[in-house]
């Protein structure tokens, strides 16, 4: 692994991003509605030198034309075209509005922001986030589906650009800060950390029947419905696994995954001199979005300090059972490559949701990724259009599964 | 505090320093028969690119010669002068021989070493420091006493020739790592953490009436005397919260201190987005000492990996009693400025020293430095001579105070 493999070579970052809150740097959101888009809102108003050109979301037209109203972006797109009119008029004036299934693409096209925070739950940030690197803006990703289906597509397309790929996921985040304490060929592993999901304390069978209630009771973090579920099956520490094979270019045997319930330490960073360096804060979304949209620079935030005396005590512990099997996936995926990534995501995404409404166990979720992942069709080149084969086909095995075999 | 007020500015750097592992690095070693010593040699040996070119040491001159064998310096001094002449019929051809109370600087001044690494006690590292930044040296800082007692001489002098002044103190190195993650305007405080040494499990009563044996049992670290009773009194917390100081060019309200029964976690960095890095290793030394050798690149260690599960937990305790007593005595001679940091330092080297030799009881160690500290002279310019004058008042004051008071 060469420096020059790292997503964000500092040398190689346009100046923009580089001189950080010295110049004014334009940001769009996309899933501005949601958990990670409203935290990344509040973190853009609080910091000088950030603006938001565009905003965009999936179907909750009333917060995203208060949005409107408080950030006068240039232009806001909402995917779902039935309440479009109702938006329409609920906008200030000058606001360009977009709508339906492309207009995510459209959006970023139209506004070229410096930087693109996609926040977007699933596949659906794969087309913007090409789109974005198509126009020159760098990447703060806190959408790591799009990574695991298309990492292959992605990276080698923002390398070529010199645009930075910087992670807003709290455990990449981590790793990203840990990284500047040495080089990239001094790196021996890099270690995610785990809560191990509002089940935690479930042994295995009362895990298999969980509720929709009980696994959406995250002990540590306030997220959207599906991460939290990918958090109780362990699944999301499989897709981390693969979004760090891609952003800092690590093969799967320098990627581990421990677990630690109090979510400080967020990850950590071992270098070829045994040196740990470690990431803590409290739980909070604010900080590693922040890191990303001010990045080089730090982010002048209010929060509370961490308070280590307070918190007292850090626990570890290697992850087992469930937690081993769940997690083995995405070193799976890793290893197959081709659409092995996609597949895992899609067939993943549709079997929660399929958890969520009800027609399948807690205890299916992961068997049946499982054995969709092991059936994955090989491929040749990996091609936009084939990762998108690849996810409706994935999509198709999870309800063929559930029509075949029943809840 | 601006970034330039940073000891280890890279640009400012010379370039066999800043190259690291690529152009070969000559070192100089004081104190190379003690523990930091003995671990620096070791490390050079295993690093390409670090040749040792001079050795000095206090009084074992049989371990001196046996060094003098491996490493083939081109000389090598020894402080006491009795066995000179076994020294030098032990030592192989073509080596030069220094002795006497001045060795340890003619050594520097004749060696002209990339960078000199002060592995010995006390104050007798404070001259020999100021030779090797007088010739262009860079620092390795193993030895505190000197950066307590001369910071305010030594750092601006260093800066002025472009000299890095790196730690190799486990805490320090630490804060040095993990300010790789941010700017120097971007530090909200460093923690330092305390094993709380030998004596952390015993009430104030049983502490204050310990034997020297009780003291030097330290829990997790393998150090010398001198030290590991610092550590049982805490008074080595005091002094590394004013190196802190003067190494990172901190005001005292950022600098903390933590207890950390485990000596895991080194010591950790908050910056102003409230986000905190950490550096963890086994209990090593090798480390910080080959951090700061090869920086800014990092060694290649075979040091066994740090596995956080089989550790468990991590714990952190806020310093009460008579820990937090002692750990004050840092902040006071930073406020108090001047002599104060000489007079703490060479007040506590004579009562450590009356300790070890059965004069008085542990529990009067610290009393009486704070007692000294508080009748600190007042002084102009500090001076080189000043602080000489000082560090001779106050191991004056420890024998008067015993030979009034007695045991």
């Amino acid at each position: 692994m060469s420096q020059s493999r790292w997503p964000v070579n500092l040398a190689l970052v346009p100046l923009n991003l580089r001189t950080g809150n010295v110049s004014p740097r334009r940001i769009a959101i996309l899933g501005s509605t949601g958990s990670i888009g409203r935290q990344s809102l509040k973190v853009a108003s609080s910091q000088a030198g950030l603006s938001v050109c565009a905003l965009g979301a999936g179907s909750n037209w009333q917060l995203l034309a208060e949005q409107a109203h408080e950030f006068r972006p240039d232009v806001v797109a909402i995917a779902e075209e039935k309440d479009s009119s109702r938006l329409k008029a609920a906008l200030p004036g000058g606001i360009e509005l977009l709508c339906g299934p492309e207009a995510m693409t459209e959006l970023v096209l139209g506004s070229r922001p410096d930087m693109l925070l996609t926040g977007l739950v699933g596949s659906a940030g794969l087309k913007p986030t090409l789109a974005a690197i198509e126009c020159g803006s760098s990447l703060a990703i806190a959408n790591k589906e799009t990574l695991v289906m298309a990492g292959a597509i992605i990276m080698p397309l923002a390398r070529r650009k010199n645009l930075a790929v910087l992670p807003v996921d709290s455990e990449h985040s981590a790793i990203f800060q840990c990284l500047s304490a040495g080089k990239a060929d001094e790196v021996r592993r890099v270690v995610i950390t785990a809560s191990g999901g509002a089940l935690r304390e479930h042994d295995e069978e009362q895990a298999d029947r969980a509720t929709v209630a009980d696994a959406l009771a995250h002990p540590t973090w306030r997220m959207g419905r599906k991460i939290t579920i990918d958090s109780s099956t362990l699944v999301n520490k499989a897709l981390e696994v693969v979004e760090a094979h891609w952003l800092f270019g690590l093969p799967p045997e320098k990627i581990e995954v421990v677990l630690h319930a109090e979510s400080i330490v967020h990850s950590f960073v071992e270098f070829c001199d045994g040196s740990v360096i470690a990431q803590m804060s409290r739980p909070d979304m604010a900080l590693p979005i922040a890191y990303a949209l001010c990045w080089p620079a730090r982010a002048n935030l209010p929060a509370e300090p961490l308070d280590l005396p307070a918190v007292g005590r850090l626990t570890f512990k290697k992850p087992a059972g469930r937690f081993a099997r769940a997690i083995q996936l995405g070193y799976q995926a890793i290893r197959a490559g081709g659409l092995a990534g996609a597949v895992l995501n899609s067939a993943n995404e549709a079997a929660v949701q399929a958890f969520l409404d009800g027609k399948i166990s807690f205890g299916r979720i992961v068997p049946m990724v499982e054995g969709i992942l092991n059936k994955t069709p090989p491929c040749g080149e990996t091609t936009l259009e084939a990762v998108l084969q690849a996810d409706a086909w994935a999509r198709q095995q999870v309800e063929r599964t559930i029509a075949d075999k029943g809840r």
